[in-house]
């Protein structure tokens, strides 16, 4: 069963993109040095390291200079891209040669152990049934303890991940080893699976792993927006190393995982794809598989005749039932996880015992399989492979016309049935398999739905084929020759029709091209998927998609085909108008009360309520820090200490020197705030029990003195010089005073009440100051465009610079939803889960927090620094 | 010779595009209105107009009511995609279809010409030479008198108009006509020249006609962003009706015009791209050239070992050198194109003869390509097509080993020489057709260079091809059967890789598939095209990318093979930081001193020069209309008017009530201007002659009086307000009180410098009020990305709401050829064209406005509205 994203993922992934913004602009903060570093790097790594130890070294450690200057010189190439595409072909070429010789003895042994049993039915059923469900169950608790995130296809995850969201653990070393050990597993097995999902994760997997592993090196691999156009390369790997199909698999992937495309990553995945495919199929020369280079399931239609000009009727009807076909698939698929997540008894149950779902769906479809049973009918003893192979296959099957005289051989013979004829078995094949495809990709191991479906769009097509062929017999084209339907071609076109009907793509298309190695029903094939796209499109989502909201990734809805409305739509009547904002002049006090109310997880920072002008945005996490600082135990021991100190000079009467300074200081409170506290302490983070250094000794303090208001413009443009020029300095603080936290809680009130007055000071904090800006009248399509381009999660709307609304991803997924109405795809949130006992130490962690917060919001004032999720799990 | 992106040319589409936007505004004020339109339009048809019928209308109409009724679904449905897409295909087939049969009826009539007179060699020559000189130069002059737009290969002018930029005249009817009469023309003389590239264009041009035409019917068709989408789809569509490769096609129009590609925008290039093939070939069937539908060069390579794994090193071997030769290509057309600009002695000479050129290129070519003379060397008598077929030809031509006994039959006899070897003949052809087809393309007809290319590349491939086939007889393959080499495999590998390398693409390798109808040498193919894609694009820019710089059209360029640099530069480094901007409350005299020191077309306005907060931009054009109103003659007329009226009041001693009005008028003119006139004059257009009606009784004015300054920050927030209140009320006004212009011009000096010391009104002036903005440590890689998803101009870098700088296309576009150097091309500013005297006048126009400014310059105030385009001419 599919796991739901859970609030565990969001609020994990929200962290990550905190993190990782953060470390952006700390990164931005020490450009100077990076930049320098970088210099050191790369460039000058020659003359830096290698000229001096010539120079230095005695002739006989000419040889290790040399050594050296070679191992530098390799070090800076590793950072091409070609090498990381090549190394990353290479790489998955050999996991997927392996993986697929691992299956094919799997198979292998299950035939072997039927058929060694073949004096008893009874232990040949056992055999044919244990098997499978041993390999399943290993494969999904193997999964479900080492990392749940294999589960499944990764498509949907891998979609999300590309544009912009932090999945957590979907891209670790312990994932990539469950999803091979558990995929190899579940496609041992022989259920109806697929490989081709499962493949793109792995091959994002290894991109991230192999960039991890190559950072070692160089400095490069650490940019972000570098790995995200190598998962690109990686997920058409992934498609091409699995099919031996690079171009397809380029198209697929580009289809599956993006919404925009950049033309300028185009090369690296074909670059990769062709490599690594190449490097699949001489894997395959060299273990005398095959003679040479050829296709994977290789045709060999008639080349002068493909099909006549009168069959593309019946090629469109393919195309059309399959269109069907495919958005039927995508529903039921959705169904029955929704059903197994509704009975809450039979979750109960389910949930205490996790692998008995799987076995028990393996045990069913395994017993209607069984070849002296129910498979008899239905093909049951083929794997998915010969199935194919099978189906593809040039020559008729029905026994009408000229094709009487042929004889089942080799797998064929299984399509044939003494009693029965082949189109039952065709039709039984295509039922059965439709459900249990369906059916067997809800078990919650690492696998996909592109084979299975792709055998069943076969079988469809040939069905139609061998229809066509018993009808015209001698085949349709009327000039003189003879030329016989050949069914193999109806069914190349069904497999992909159906299968780009279920995945929303027309690049099956050339994946069948690829996979058979013809070329030459191109025609066909294209508008069998085109029409099955079409239809499919306009009843149900994609498969993927279909995922996608099933376990509530984040991830923006298409538009859809050709609606109009999207273009008329605009902003202005999306957005939310009650937008949550501080000012620039607000005080403790404003900001306690935003963050109490408000939910979002940034919030704008507007120079005034009346101008209303838009400055940046601020996140909550940020401002929470600064509440916290401002009213934490830190600041209010210093208070504490400057009392005593005061105290001390009331007393012993200092010199005039000393008290000018704190005057000085004093006066400056008001404007600037004593910036020492704040400066030594990055918010966020936990407050470090650092010394402090009496504020009187800093330069930069009295620099900022002298900047005093001088117009009655000067008001905003001060302040924000304050933001602007607040430099990072956090040096350690030497001197510490030690004093004792002695205050009575009424006082500590007291005290809080006046620190809550105070004007906020935005100086250390992160503020982004160019958010993203809307007009009103940008319209629903460009916002669309924007927010999939840029990967946004929200917008400010703003009218000359004064900011008006806000529309974030989920008024944006509500008006496409509403204008693009998806049928039967309202997916009800799901009262459970297999996973809800998996996650529910975290949820209690989130609940915990929780209460935290609400403590806080009952008492009148947070205290003490609150983690930086607590907010965000107050949604 | 390729015309040059002239000034006039930019000069268009600046205004082009003020057009648009402007209209954009326009349409935006009247969006309600829209929206209740394209209700009416779409969904209340029938209740609107059906309904009432029914009930009115006597029974004998029924009938004309259902006609009616039907009409109007038929209407509404028009509006749909994929009817735009179906017509769009279908009419792109007929045309592709009637013009291969127009160039093949040319082609044969030469060749019949040529036959008919075997008995003197000399009229042989004259029948050779004079059929391609007389049809060349009648293209030549026919595009150069109908529309010169239509020379070339539009690809590049697709790429930019695609990027968002509108090119003068490019998508009109006449260059439709010029483009594809010129085009058979040039393809029926039989020089080498290529028809994939002007397909491309001819293909946008009906889609922009057809788009013209259906908004006849409904409203939807005339969004940008939808046309924007269409073109891209006719792109597809234009490749794929070519070459009869859907996939190719659309994959190659990707490559070649998008930067960025919408993925949802795909089916629309693969529907159209496929019923345009399909249809493209239907019509060869129904024509009984073909007894099915087939690949168009159609292949049949033995399906069961196509090539051995050893093989492969030649294969790469092929494509490194394409590589080269692809470079080469492209730097040898350049330099061509160059070396004619430069030779100005040469260049006056042919300016004034206009069709010399051409005539000689075309001389040249065939006198060489004569069969009886040179051509017997390098097989001249074959056409493009031909030789083609006979390239990619399965059987071995050279006189070893099994292929011995095979005689040269059909047009492969034109191959053989008698004397010379076929390896000279093949050699021969290569190197000539080289730099002819260099040349040919240089022609100022529509013409593009993809199938010369691609011929060459068959050649080399062939060439390769033979030699292995004669080094290894029996085939490298050593395991029992032999499989002899098939050079025919060699020539399409070859194909595919010179022609991407010359185009830099990769889907080249698909386009081949397509064409030959087999797909079997995948894997050599895309090992070959990638590899001739890296050795050319580190060489050389695409032959478009050449062209765009020839022609200097408005284009960004790309960010070449991992470079890393562009991850490390930042916005901060590139940007100009001496922004030109205005400030909310500047008088008119600052908005001149603006005008008159700037040269950007956009400038910031900013709310005060000490905030620098950055308000929005507004556009030259509109600055220059308001400062125009303010010391136009009309407000002078009013001024006087004015004053004639307050003397008459001081005469006849008027009642209270008025006296008050005026004063209540005077003291709002500090703060609001008189919106009277400025609100009845859109700026930018020609002072309209209307009466005027007084201020005292529009009630707009009154209440906005009511809104008085009521605290210190609300200084900027009512100047705000004012601003977006700002209601486009454009009522004619009625009273008029004639007045004569008796001022003298010391009076009138005097006038304007009271008039430059008001605060500038921005009420009717159209701002921007969301400009894009990025931050200072915006990577370059990042920038490039935005300005090329969004298709930028310009962007402000903003650091929390304050300007700081701004970059535009021409320091983004520094910033990459800074770092990635590509070498060879730099394009010097040509210093004629051929289309210089075509230019001249409207040359001649831009010198008389920018002398009309200077005029202005020299005098302190400009008086008159000048025509919103002077600035942009002062560039």
């Amino acid at each position: 069963m599919y796991g739901r994203y859970t609030q565990e993922l969001g609020v994990y992934a929200k962290e990550e993109a905190a993190r990782l913004r953060e470390s952006g602009q700390r990164r931005s903060v020490s450009r100077t040095l990076d930049l320098l570093e970088y210099n050191k790097g790369r460039c000058a790594k020659c003359r830096r390291s290698g000229y001096p130890y010539v120079l230095e070294a005695p002739p006989q450690d000419f040889i290790s200079v040399c050594t050296v200057r070679c191992q530098k010189f390799l070090i800076s190439r590793v950072g091409e891209d070609w090498i990381f595409l090549i190394l990353l072909g290479l790489l998955m070429a050999l996991v997927s040669w392996v993986m697929d010789f691992c299956i094919a003895i799997c198979l292998q042994a299950q035939k072997w152990m039927y058929g060694g049993l073949d004096s008893n039915v009874f232990l040949q059923y056992l055999a044919w049934v244990t098997y499978p469900v041993v390999l399943i169950t290993f494969s999904a608790g193997f999964t479900q303890i080492l990392a749940p995130q294999a589960v499944g296809s990764g498509i949907p995850e891998m979609k999300t991940i590309l544009r912009g969201v932090v999945l957590k653990e979907y891209l670790t070393f312990k994932t990539f080893v469950a999803k091979v050990i558990g995929l190899t597993c579940a496609l041992g097995s022989g259920m109806p699976l697929g490989k081709e999902g499962p493949f793109v994760h792995i091959a994002s997997l290894c991109a991230a792993l192999l960039s991890k592993f190559m950072s070692l090196f160089g400095g490069i691999y650490e940019n972000e927006s570098r790995n995200i156009e190598m998962l690109a390369a990686a997920c058409a790997v992934g498609v091409g190393c699995c099919f031996a199909a690079p171009i397809g698999g380029v198209l697929f992937s580009i289809e599956v995982t993006s919404t925009f495309f950049a033309v300028r990553n185009y090369w690296r995945g074909f670059f990769a794809a062709t490599f690594s495919a190449f490097i699949f199929r001489v894997l395959a020369v060299w273990n005398r598989d095959e003679e040479t280079i050829t296709a994977l399931f290789k045709t060999s239609f008639r080349l002068d005749f493909p099909f006549d000009l009168q069959e593309l009727p019946a090629f469109a009807v393919i195309g059309i039932a399959n269109g069907f076909g495919g958005a039927l698939f995508v529903y039921l698929n959705r169904l029955i996880v929704q059903f197994m997540r509704k009975q809450k008894a039979i979750n109960r149950f389910l949930m205490k015992k996790r692998l008995l779902y799987p076995a028990l769906v393996t045990l069913l479809i395994s017993t209607l399989t069984f070849p002296p049973g129910f498979g008899q009918f239905m093909a049951g003893k083929l794997t998915q492979k010969e199935s194919l192979v099978t189906l593809l296959d040039n020559r008729t099957w029905a026994k009408q016309g000229i094709a009487e005289e042929f004889d089942y051989i080799g797998h064929s013979e299984a399509w044939k049935h003494p009693q029965v004829n082949v189109f039952v078995t065709l039709v039984l094949f295509i039922v059965m398999k439709f459900w249990m495809s369906a059916l067997a990709t809800t078990i919650p191991v690492p696998c996909g739905a592109f084979m299975p479906v792709f055998v069943i769009g076969a079988a469809f097509g040939r069905l139609v084929g061998e229809s066509m062929a018993a009808w015209f017999p001698d085949g349709i084209h009327t000039d003189g020759t003879i030329y016989p339907i050949v069914p193999g071609g109806y069914a190349v076109v069904g497999a992909a029709a159906l299968s780009g009907a279920v995945t929303h793509t027309v690049s099956t298309a050339v994946i069948v091209f690829e996979l058979t190695g013809q070329i030459s029903h191109i025609l066909p094939v294209m508008i069998a998927v085109i029409l099955a796209n079409a239809v499919a499109q306009s009843l149900q989502p994609s498969l993927y998609d279909s995922i996608i909201r099933i376990k509530k990734l984040p991830y923006l809805p298409e538009l859809g085909w050709g609606h109009h409305e999207k273009y008329n739509i605009r902003v202005e009547d999306i957005m939310v108008r009650d937008v949550r904002y501080i000012t620039l002049n607000c005080s403790y006090r404003d900001l306690h009360n935003v963050l109490l109310t408000g939910h979002l997880k940034t919030l704008a920072l507007v120079e005034s309520t009346e101008s209303m002008i838009l400055l940046g945005s601020i996140e909550r996490a940020q401002l929470q820090a600064l509440l916290s600082l401002q009213l934490g135990r830190h600041r209010r021991l210093e208070y504490i200490r400057e009392r005593a100190l005061e105290e001390k000079k009331r007393l012993s009467v200092v010199s005039n020197v000393s008290s000018e300074n704190i005057s000085q200081r004093a006066s400056q409170e008001v404007r600037f705030q004593i910036s020492t506290e704040d400066s030594s302490l990055s918010p966020s983070r936990p407050v470090p029990q650092k010394p402090l250094k009496p504020a009187l000794k800093r330069p930069s303090v009295v620099e900022r003195a002298t900047e005093i208001p001088t117009g009655p413009h000067d008001h905003s443009g001060i302040a924000l010089k304050n933001l602007f020029c607040a430099s990072p300095d956090t040096e350690a603080l030497e001197e510490d005073v030690d004093v004792e936290d002695d205050m009575t809680i009424r006082e500590i009130t007291e005290w809080e009440e006046k620190q809550l007055d105070e004007q906020v000071n935005f100086n250390n904090c992160k503020i982004d100051p160019a958010p993203f800006q809307l007009v009103e009248r940008t319209s629903l399509h460009k916002t669309h465009t924007i927010f999939s381009l840029l990967g946004l999660d929200h917008a400010f709307v703003t009218s000359i610079g004064r900011l008006i609304g806000v529309v974030s991803l989920k008024e944006l997924r509500k008006a496409i939803e509403g204008s693009v109405t998806v049928k039967g795809a309202k997916v009800r949130p799901p009262l459970a889960s297999f996973r809800d006992s998996g996650t529910s130490s975290s949820e209690n962690e989130a609940t915990e927090l929780h209460k935290l917060w609400d403590r806080h919001k009952s008492m009148p004032l947070p205290r003490e620094p609150t983690p930086s999720e607590s907010d965000e799990k107050s949604l």
